[in-house]
């Protein structure tokens, strides 16, 4: 039931396809394979922005090309092309879809996260077939009809879940950044990929948006047995938020599927709203009781740290941020990215042990 | 995406197949079709309990046959071979798929809820084609991939949806004699079928627990308001329970897909422990504060009253325990099928116009 890459791509040279949208609001695949390949990077496709360098326009991720065209994209020799867009429902929409095609046409291995499989499109297919280009559609579940009886990780490994107030909040990085504290602190540790992004990261893992309603939570049962296996503590993606009305499900099944000892709570200081639906958030502090009540007839799982995205934020803005959702909430709080995890990592860990 | 039968269903000679398993607790589909049909009922599959007739075994349902074999079936002339379990994983497992090819090859329409197609079964769709019989695999979703964004039902009509302590007890049940008592008041009322049983019963509807995790929310959306149009008042058939491992995603993303005015809560008196989990339910109090505190960021949804499936106690067992739960929670409480909903819809009404 655990999808893997059925090719490398750590090490092998990326073209990201993000037309129009090379941004952090609205390539997040993109952008994190940036984030974290920096090296792997060769070309970004994005018109609007060609002719500029990845770390220019994001801050970050090297100095790869960005590009106007596949024609161009090509001289940068790429060996995988990446859909790096996440647009709502998952379609794979044009321009990308004919992108898509021109990858495969050059032979270009494709990574493709949406929930529209480029292997399923009789066209695309071809294409593939005819040059011999491999496609990952990352979504793909197979065999996942196992239900959730409640048991989570038996492998002896504490379960941390992230959690967010919202989609886009940094739940993935605060995953990855989360794994790689715990292990340069000399713990024995693992991360489980559950969404698109951070299954290309990871080279496997369960889009578990993508399973059938009724078999969610057995799905994230079998992906943290897996990624628990020899080690003492496991960080699981977290996906959506459980108040938002298109994700929340996903985001329950996830929690009673993995049943966590302990979760971090993921959020935008400065963001008032859901993203897109132009509704209020809720207070952390409510937030952060709704996660721990939903726990509450399993085990007693706290929220056990905050992880802010201040990215959009000043230093001092971001420090101001970071001491306002400590004094609000009574937790300790970082930006994963800007400051590290030192400040949360032994509350997570005492949490775990508890 | 709405799902519809692709043949009547009421008033055609129903067998239902529940071999090994006719009582409440292991044939929820066969037993539910029983209640509600029991003219349309010509016999029931079930060597165990051969010779004796559906009224005498439930204590309701008419005076069908129950038979032992597929030639003692056929000789009550049935037209339509309903699967009548509900097997956690839904698979089409022996004998009822041995059985579902015996209809086939006799020519009865075949109508399966499994999560296992019987279209999808090279040998079942055969025999159906060989003989003309006609399938209809409730579970099947099309098209559903809307997310949901909160705003719920759009026509006008209150939203009142059935949740639960637990599986089986009594949400469909609850949600049709809530929609024939609204309409005996003289309201106008429909209600919405969330999953096979009750699909069966209405003829159409969406399983919601099939539906891609993602899109669940944008299926339950759609349905209420299909569902919604023309009446006053809609009442939707909940799924699982807000703290089971297994279903809670399902309950929560058809919670925020159909976005409810008012929430009714069914419950068993003295079923302790989840069904097959041996863990302890959570108090009545908790739960409707945990289903409360999910609706407040997005609208003031009371669970207005109590529902309880007093089915397994005395009448005098079953006085007490609804007074008992009327007690703990300052709720009206009833049985709707032992005692109606006169006591709970004035409640109901109440909440949803406020």
């Amino acid at each position: 039931v655990i999808a893997c890459a059925p090719f490398p791509i750590r090490g092998r040279r990326l073209l990201l396809l993000a037309e129009g949208s090379f941004c952090a609001a609205d390539a997040k695949t993109a952008v994190c394979l940036a984030m974290y390949r920096p090296g792997d990077v060769v070309a970004v496709l994005d018109s609007t922005r060609a002719g500029r360098r990845v770390g220019e326009v994001l801050g970050f991720g090297g100095d790869a090309p960005i590009v106007a065209s596949i024609d161009d994209a090509l001289r940068a020799r790429p060996e995988i092309a990446v859909v790096g867009t996440a647009p709502i429902g998952g379609g794979l929409v044009e321009p990308d879809r004919s992108l898509v095609a021109r990858c495969l046409e050059a032979g270009l291995d494709v990574v493709s996260g949406m929930h529209a499989f480029v292997g399923d499109d009789p066209e695309l297919a071809a294409l593939a077939a005819a040059s011999g280009a491999r496609v990952w559609d990352v979504r793909r579940v197979t065999e996942a009809r196992a239900v959730s009886d409640g048991r989570g990780c038996r492998t002896g490994a504490g379960v941390v879940l992230t959690v967010g107030s919202d989609c886009g909040v940094g739940k993935m990085t605060t995953t990855v950044e989360l794994e790689r504290a715990a292990a340069q602190a000399g713990m024995r540790a693992a991360w489980a990929a559950t969404g698109q992004t951070g299954m290309i990261l990871r080279e496997r893992g369960i889009a578990v948006d993508r399973v059938v309603a009724d078999f969610l939570g057995g799905a994230a049962e079998a992906l943290v047995n897996l990624e628990g296996q020899g080690v003492e503590i496991v960080f699981v993606e977290g996906q959506g938020s459980i108040t938002h009305p298109g994700y929340a499900g996903v985001t329950l099944g996830l929690m009673y599927g993995c049943m966590p000892d302990a979760m971090v709570l993921a959020h935008e200081p400065g963001r008032p709203r859901y993203k897109r639906l132009g509704h209020d958030l809720p207070e952390l502090r409510d937030l952060i009781e709704l996660y721990e009540s939903l726990m509450r007839p399993w085990k007693p799982a706290r929220v056990a740290a905050l992880a802010l995205n201040t990215v959009a934020l000043s230093e001092p803005d971001a420090r101001a941020a970071i001491e306002a959702a400590e004094r609000a909430t009574g937790l300790p709080a970082t930006d994963v990215v800007r400051a590290g995890c030192a400040r949360i990592l032994p509350a997570i860990r005492d949490a775990v042990r508890r």
